[in-house]
């Protein structure tokens, strides 16, 4: 017996209050099956008076369908994954649907094991914003197993038949680079968790399994390049997704001998990093810095100056991948190809972004 | 039959394939009760030729344990609720628990059917910070239908056999009036949600069944009534839960014939939105007007003046709930009295708050 303390009567309680086994006890309470009047009644009695609950459980193991949906995110305290979640449970909850949350701290490890037990617990689908976009082995099993899964935010090797709804990341990060050179800007630096893959993106043709990160990172580089602007490597500038390693990698930019008069930060937290960094050293913004941010965050407005920002549709994104996986989840996409919807960000010219002094 | 296109096969489909009932294809799946051994063998074939995934929930069944906690939250977007959320899945997750979060934007119809659907999915206990703290039946139901709930953020009436995890929010606000009395402040503003309460908290006793803002009114009174400061009805400024709304509050108060040097905003989106007006009404800070906020959050330091907020300890709010709620399901608590923890907050001076002009 393995009931515990303070949890409701199991089955197995009121099987043995009644005398009879459990499986006779569920047929009882469930209806299915067959079982005598008189046993049916002192089963009904037993689960009365232990205060047995009516079991959405038994319906569900019955009907194959749990009416609740995974979501898989890194870290819900962040902003951008906890909008894109209130677009997902506005979407979800309307139809019915409940909303099983494993945040996974950005860990591959976390991820594998949140997909397994949501799989075990038959979630009817799941949206995962994954870990790590190289690995998707881990999803493709749970896709096989019958479980629809969504992508959100970021693309993931092996599994092109995942639906997917992500940012056109390389194409916002281009604008801000473009808004940038049209400025007069040509020092132009980034601040980014892709800086190692630099490299890579230039050299490649990979589209999948990437970070948006390093898909803002390829959209800086294109927008140089359909510049004929040079790409410096001194000028993209790494950090982990860390205020204080936003910080630390503005103020290397600002000690180069030949330093950026504009610099792009490819998320919220670099942003807000790269900001304070800034104001620590004193630099007036945008006379001798020009900043560009991601996210419309509140924030970024009470500043002075105020940032200029690329605005992502984080609730759409949530919004636009519940409602593909309850079309999944109730049949209407059986046999059609994946879709992979990208949403468009939006360049929010504000009073951090200006011509460079030389140039006036 | 109710399977669903797309979905995994259920206890139906196998009990057909294998040309079995129901429930004997449970017992042979689950490994409970009587089936002869020819039986279970054809059973478990046809589970292995359609697919059919080891079942977390027909084992939950019969233990009367999901290994699922219920998280109902008026707003996942808002900092304070996210971060609280990450507190709680950090202690949960470890521990093998899920987490089934329900999103009610603050409507006690939405909490009300959060808590009967989880009730329902047999969640093993709820944390809950509820939409009305005056109402609490529905909470009360589930308790005695054997779900713990864990109160925070707020406690609520008619619940008093609920453990609850609040933030000491009359001190919290008593402190911040206290250092605004202690630069010589006698004009000190509030921006509140409930400013329609002041009345009710000046006479009444009530303890239970009250929103966090209307603590903090009572810590306000509480502060100015021990400095010998009378409450002027005047400089207690309604707001709803907008930014914009507390914009149009601190303009009111500014507008007043004899305007406040100091205000107090009971949370975060109500100080964005009255910083936001201070800046566009071009008052120096803290010369002219002296501001404090709640909740430490990154932009109260990227703006000039940094803010002087109270701190809450949002994290460990649902960390300390998540274990609270954990030693309720593991049985740890049973036969207690329930348990009442408040947390301290913590003023954190910066630049935003300095003597009024008129008594240097």
């Amino acid at each position: 017996m393995t009931t515990h303390g303070g949890a409701s009567p199991s089955l197995i309680d009121v099987a043995r209050a009644a005398g009879v086994s459990t499986a006779t006890a569920g047929r009882a309470l469930g209806g299915y099956g067959q079982v005598s009047e008189r046993t049916r009644e002192r089963v009904l009695a037993a689960a009365a008076e232990l205060g047995y609950r009516p079991n959405g459980l038994a319906r569900s193991m019955i009907t194959g369908s749990t009416h609740t949906i995974g979501v898989v995110v890194a870290d819900v305290a962040n902003p951008f994954f906890a909008t894109a979640l209130s677009g997902i449970t506005d979407v979800a909850q309307p139809a019915g649907f409940e909303v099983l949350l494993a945040n996974t701290g950005g860990a591959l490890a976390a991820e594998q094991r949140a997909v397994s037990v949501m799989s075990e617990k038959r979630v009817d689908g799941m949206i995962v914003a994954a870990a790590q976009p190289g690995e998707g082995t881990h999803l493709k099993h749970a896709m096989e197993a019958g479980v629809p899964v969504v992508l959100i935010d970021r693309q993931v090797s092996g599994v092109p038949e995942a639906d997917s709804i992500t940012i056109d990341n390389e194409h916002a990060a281009a604008e801000a680079v473009a808004h940038l050179l049209e400025l007069g800007h040509r020092r132009i630096g980034v601040i980014t968790e892709a800086g190692d893959q630099l490299a890579r993106l230039r050299a490649g043709t990979r589209r999948r399994g990437l970070f948006p990160s390093a898909v803002r990172l390829r959209g800086y580089v294109r927008a140089l390049d359909a510049a004929g602007v040079e790409v410096d490597e001194a000028l993209v500038a790494p950090a982990r997704y860390e205020r204080g390693s936003a910080y630390d990698a503005l103020l290397s930019l600002l000690d180069l001998a030949d330093p950026p008069t504009a610099v792009l930060c490819t998320d919220n937290v670099l942003a807000s990093g790269a900001y304070r960094a800034a104001q620590d050293r004193g630099l007036r913004m945008p006379e001798e810095l020009s900043l560009i941010g991601f996210d419309d965050e509140p924030w970024t407005t009470l500043v002075r100056p105020e940032l200029t920002i690329v605005e992502q549709p984080t609730y759409d994104l949530g919004a636009r991948a519940g409602r593909q996986l309850l079309d999944h989840i109730e049949g209407e996409r059986a046999g059609r190809a994946p879709q992979h919807i990208q949403l468009k960000a939006k360049l929010v010219a504000r009073e951090s972004t200006a011509r460079p002094v030389a140039v006036r």
